[in-house]
């Protein structure tokens, strides 16, 4: 008998994935080894043109109740009501597969507990990097290693507009028009480019990693609504493009600093290259010393494609969990403050400063630099009282 | 009671599984969800000094009667005795890691077919692409794409002496042997500089995706051994970066194009800049777009890390048979001759051609340009004896 998949939201994506099931169905049926038939939709919409409008349903219960049903994918987005569909889809063993970084972000640890009690999986790969396979890597491949650093750019709306400012000499707000235009940014774009969404994205991978659930809030998060395009300009001279980071960092007490900032990335470093809507995820660790996952962070099909993915490893896990697990926290004391990040900086000082530093950039727009020691944020908001600074940002090391 | 591991030969790769198991012991339990210990280490030499010296035998039937050891690490490298060990230890049910491309890439088959039949694991990550995770992520996160092609940079040393050449001027010879002082190139250079190495890591994945076997016979292998640096240095002016590209297109009509060859690489192509020993691996999909892999392409703890994650995978499918299939091929016809490759080609002409093509270069050592139409290797090889080219190789589209 086959195995009967449900589908929570027939939005962008879970479109995708009933799109991307049926084009290539036999193939995903041979890497499944079953036969696999999604059974029903559910959304509150009516699809009167739907090649698929008899698996349609706007009443969540026909797929709890429905004991053939073993595999569920949830592309609803938000927090509520995915969570209370998610967890009773676990309480009742359904594996669940899931694109919505807001609900792993906020609920992932009960989530994770809820599946592991019965029997079942929870996997998220197309909540972080879309398309990129990160979340199954870094608990499968990298298992082995002590992880130290993970930094990506870990949304496409931002890089996109980063990379208008950056190649068109394209002020933020004209890039994020053109976003808008393009489909890249939401009308209301607040979560993307004050890294909201990236936030979330390093808190999942911080859990992950770190073995202890990361909330949102717990987080420094800065976004790219105030960058000048002067110091992108700045930056490129002195041989750095401008990247919204989300990273965390393990300190050597044990104690985890997750960040989103606006960084200065090397031309030397691979992330700097890494343009447009696409995303990236670099991960250090003491075996493998680093290792760069890239591709489509967002979109249909590509975020289609990771949800498919983890649907079909729910069925070749049919009654054992595979998922990864990490424990709820119950305050944030292992996580630091943000100004104990620490690194190299650039600053913007006024025009006509007299600055004896060397590699300095001279311009209307000010003197910029980046300094050779190394300074924690602390620090470098000190200095920049005390030189009066334009702007400053810090060095993706 | 504690897993018991066994690793099969102790040099670089072995030393280094070793090394980073008893350096990360705790959490790699900890992931793997029970207490592990490594019981022997097999190799024919005395290691005296050795603070495991009391784990070493010199006897295989040590480790392949002994039934509490489930889990295996294969880093003999060559076909034989590993072949012969590793399908004994598949027979008892011992899942098998190994970093050994040589014995994958020749009889990868037999060995996933024994393990199934035996209800174990046969993982191979370290094969390819040493630190890299792309064996899994292949298998499991993109297994819901129609994979159209995979192209990558696949050895280590040949990218090196390419980035000293692009980097330096340096000439081939001149590059080769400063990869040997620094220990990135054998004395006997040729499996990596003619491309036989990088040959037999695109036979794993392109059996690995396309689920037939493919031989190292049966892929047209070019090294850069005669890469001469007049051409690299043309084809920069030109906008773009030669590297040793292994390949494998999904053509039409169901047949695979494998290859391995140096290409020109587009400078907005972001495999153009993964420089000095690093690998990478870009895989598109009809649901990814596409998706790139980087990271340390081998070296004793980056490939040591891919070993242990499969370990790790091992001791959480005790019993469950999770790793990746394909069939034996009797003949390979479903194998497309390397004169079907088609795409743009650099070609230089003696200096002095008259050439009333847009975009091209001209020096000393010849004018230089790239196809604007696409041409069969076959054609190519054509139009160079018509031109009279003094040198002629394709685009990486």
């Amino acid at each position: 008998m086959s195995v009967k998949a449900a589908v929570l939201g027939y939005g962008v994506v879970g479109s995708g994935v009933v799109e991307l099931f049926y084009k290539n169905k036999k193939s995903i049926e041979k890497r499944a080894g079953k036969e696999m038939e999604i059974k029903y939709i559910l959304d509150l919409r009516d699809f009167p043109d739907s090649p698929f409008r008899d698996k349609l349903t706007k009443d969540f219960n026909d797929i709890l109740n429905d004991d053939e049903v073993t595999v569920v994918a949830e592309c609803m987005g938000g927090v509520e009501p995915a969570f209370t569909f998610v967890k009773s889809c676990l309480e009742k063993g359904k594996s669940v597969s899931t694109s919505n970084k807001e609900l792993v972000a906020e609920k992932g640890d009960i989530l994770l507990k809820t599946a592991k009690e019965h029997n079942c999986n929870f996997f998220f790969e197309a909540s972080v990097g879309g398309a990129i396979p990160i979340i199954r890597p870094l608990h499968k491949c990298l298992a082995a290693n002590d992880i130290s650093k993970v930094a990506g750019i870990l949304n496409g709306t931002t890089n996109f507009i980063l990379t208008k400012m950056y190649n068109d000499n394209m002020p933020f707000d004209k890039a994020l028009s053109l976003a808008q235009e393009l489909g890249y940014a939401e009308k209301d774009p607040t979560a993307d480019v004050e890294g909201h969404d990236a936030c979330r994205k390093i808190c999942i991978i911080s859990s992950l990693v770190y073995g202890k659930h990361v909330y949102p809030k717990s987080v420094y998060t800065k976004g790219i609504s105030d960058l000048e395009l002067c110091d992108v300009e700045s930056a490129e001279v002195l041989g750095y493009a401008i990247k919204l980071i989300a990273q965390v960092t393990h300190l050597a007490d044990g104690r985890i600093l997750p960040t989103v900032m606006p960084m200065l990335v090397s031309f030397d470093n691979i992330i700097s290259g890494v343009s447009d809507v696409f995303n990236t995820v670099m991960v250090y660790g003491d075996g493998i010393d680093q290792a760069m996952f890239y591709g489509r962070g967002a979109g249909k099909l590509p975020t289609a494609s990771a949800v498919l993915g983890d649907m079909i490893n729910s069925v070749q896990h049919d009654n054992t969990v595979d998922s990864q697990y990490w424990e709820s926290s119950s305050d944030d004391s292992f996580i630091a403050s943000a100004d104990e990040l620490k690194g190299r900086w650039y600053f913007r000082l006024p025009a006509g400063t007299e600055f004896a530093g060397e590699g300095s950039y001279s311009s209307e727009n000010g003197v910029s630099y980046v300094t050779e020691e190394e300074l924690t944020f602390a620090e470098a908001k000190a200095k920049a009282v005390e030189m009066g600074a334009l702007a400053f940002l810090p060095v993706l090391e």
